[in-house]
């Protein structure tokens, strides 16, 4: 099938690029010699997983207990969910941990732990839990400054669920705006972690894993020494907040949505066409990045980019494409009809408002890849 | 079912809400004699529907060609779909139409009404279109300074297709922020709508249907002489973004997302729930209005406010809840486990990110009405 043969909006995933993207990071990873547990709240998509992780499964992350039920079904026994977890889910962690997943779960506060412990005893399941550490003030997680907080936490698991280590995220490295900043952010996370990790192991707890991840500290990383697996997921697609970020060239970007040109409004430079938010998602990204991309960046059919032509505005089902402020480039011809190509701020929101992928390789549509969103 | 025994993230709807807010636009509509056909890409539902035009059908329009479908199913014959045609679209809408579905479309320029007029009579099918009217420069849409390209596009439309009439939508009217502002808003949708209606009929065309609609115009209206429908929608469920701009109290929205505390960061003022951006939607709609809502204001699980809680910032799972800037309002005591309810910016963004509403009536869950996303 060809690219024209699709109606729009289509969501487009290029699998040669998603193979350079994983082989990029494997490389990457290989030489730091450190384990890969790829996060796969971007992709959400068994085909994907098995590209990344090979067909016999390997460790994975993931966001929601839906994706752990389907990646599970699919042979993937070795599952992170790295979102702490709420009481109301624990009768599904063990409803899959009896199924045969090895599913790991997290929290980082001792009412949690007590209750993991509590469920885990009564189901006789032995839960495994990681404490999630805040390596940069950006989110949830105990501070390395806070080592009696972590020792509760591990006393509190320790009647009746398994302390398995310590995970972190450097959502922080998100605001890195140069190669040093990552370095710094890199070195930080590794530092936060293995920290923690230590002071459980002084208190007498084995807590054999330390987690951390995230596309932009695993990509600048220059020593990852004491830590034994890294989860990072968007790189898998990346997208123009990757690439603002500077740790992947718009080029390598291997999401799009396919769009048609609706309409005109000529006189202010505006070209309409059937993508609006529903599409790309609300997610504005760039916004707060040196080039703002609106809602994405105007391609070709082929993926080329047009100097500076960006969706500037969304509607549900509309987005207005013009020339970005301040650019004198002059607004390409794109009469009713043309199809184009939109690059998306973050491939995880923009992939979440599509059930699938149609996946494109040498300009053709080779096939079909179902995603699973919800929870 | 309770709503304690959810899991979360969930959606509910409060039907009752949903009823009062039906019957709110009924009297409005009814007191200005004018018929409604109501916008149903907030709602994607066919519970929804039925409640707002009744069992047996009448009149809807839809955002998607998947809504068509699933309404046409389900046994609604009369639908507008209101989004510009993609030439990409129309094998899609010949079929449905040839089910015995009367579905009009819409588009705004020349290039377009040949193509379909073209496919209209290759496929022997009449089909009916609107022609888009831009009644504020807010996004497609000839303008009633525009006769001769108005008069061009009905030429274009009657060798083969049917020009039905004129469509318009005030989506300036977002941004009205005085009642005054909304009345002005709500005049000039109707004049520009009617004024490029008598210009066709002045050409010699019929153009019987005048369809204008946006929930703040169509609550605000004080006349719609020369309209024949209104196709107002957000206002089933109304969100914070109606709410700033003063057609809906925060009591009216029927929508919220139940989630659970995860965890917290004392020292910030920060309580982590399992409701993130994918749950909420990355809309933030207030951001531009006089109260800044953040990702949605906090309720407890009856659904009262509390004072100035808001979800300041949101990752993909996790949300973080904290007292808004410049408040003195005290944080709420909200251990781990509370289960919370988060009112949306935007209805049609949050409900895009699930499957199905759970529908709420005195406290309980009555019901599970699911929803169809996608293209």
């Amino acid at each position: 099938m060809r690219l024209t043969d699709l109606e729009t909006p289509a969501l487009l995933l290029d699998r040669t690029q998603l193979d350079r993207n994983i082989a990029r990071m494997r490389t990457q990873l290989d030489g730091l010699r450190v384990g890969q547990r790829p996060h796969l709240k971007t992709a959400k998509s068994i085909e994907v997983a098995r590209r990344v992780v090979g067909r016999d499964g390997g460790p994975i992350t993931v966001s929601t207990l839906l994706e752990a039920e389907r990646f599970g079904e699919a042979g993937f026994t070795d599952i992170l969910y790295a979102v702490g977890i709420a009481p109301n889910k624990l009768d599904r962690v063990i409803a899959l941990r009896r199924r045969g997943i090895d599913l790991a779960i997290v929290t980082d506060n001792v009412e949690a732990a007590g209750a993991v412990a509590a469920a885990a005893r009564d189901a006789r399941e032995r839960i495994p839990v990681l404490i999630e550490i805040d390596s940069d003030g950006h989110r949830a997680g105990v501070r390395p400054d806070q080592p009696d907080l972590l020792v509760a936490i591990a006393r509190a698991l320790s009647d009746g669920a398994e302390l398995r280590g310590i995970m972190t995220h450097a959502g922080g490295s998100y605001e890195a705006r140069t190669p040093a900043e990552l370095v710094r952010a890199a070195a930080q996370e590794r530092d936060s972690a293995v920290a923690c990790a230590a002071i459980l192991r002084g208190a007498g707890f084995a807590a054999p894993v330390v987690s951390i991840g995230s596309t932009p500290t695993a990509l600048s990383a220059t020593g990852l020494d004491g830590v034994t697996e890294v989860r990072a997921g968007v790189y898998l697609f990346f997208d123009l907040v990757m690439a603002g970020i500077g740790v992947a060239s718009v080029d390598e970007i291997a999401l799009s949505v396919l769009t048609t040109v609706i309409g005109h409004q000529r006189d202010k430079g505006w070209i309409l066409v059937d993508a609006g938010w529903m599409a790309m998602s609300r997610d504005r990204g760039t916004a707060s990045q040196a080039v703002d991309q609106g809602y994405g960046l105007v391609c070709d059919l082929e993926g080329n980019p047009f100097v500076d032509l960006v969706m500037i505005s969304a509607n549900q089902e509309h987005g207005i494409l013009a020339i970005r402020d301040g650019s004198s480039a002059r607004l390409p011809d794109l009469p009713f009809g043309t199809r184009l190509r939109i690059l998306p701020n973050h491939a995880c929101a923009t992939a979440a408002q599509f059930g699938d992928y149609q996946v494109v390789e040498d300009g053709a549509v080779v096939a079909r890849w179902p995603r699973f969103n919800g929870w």
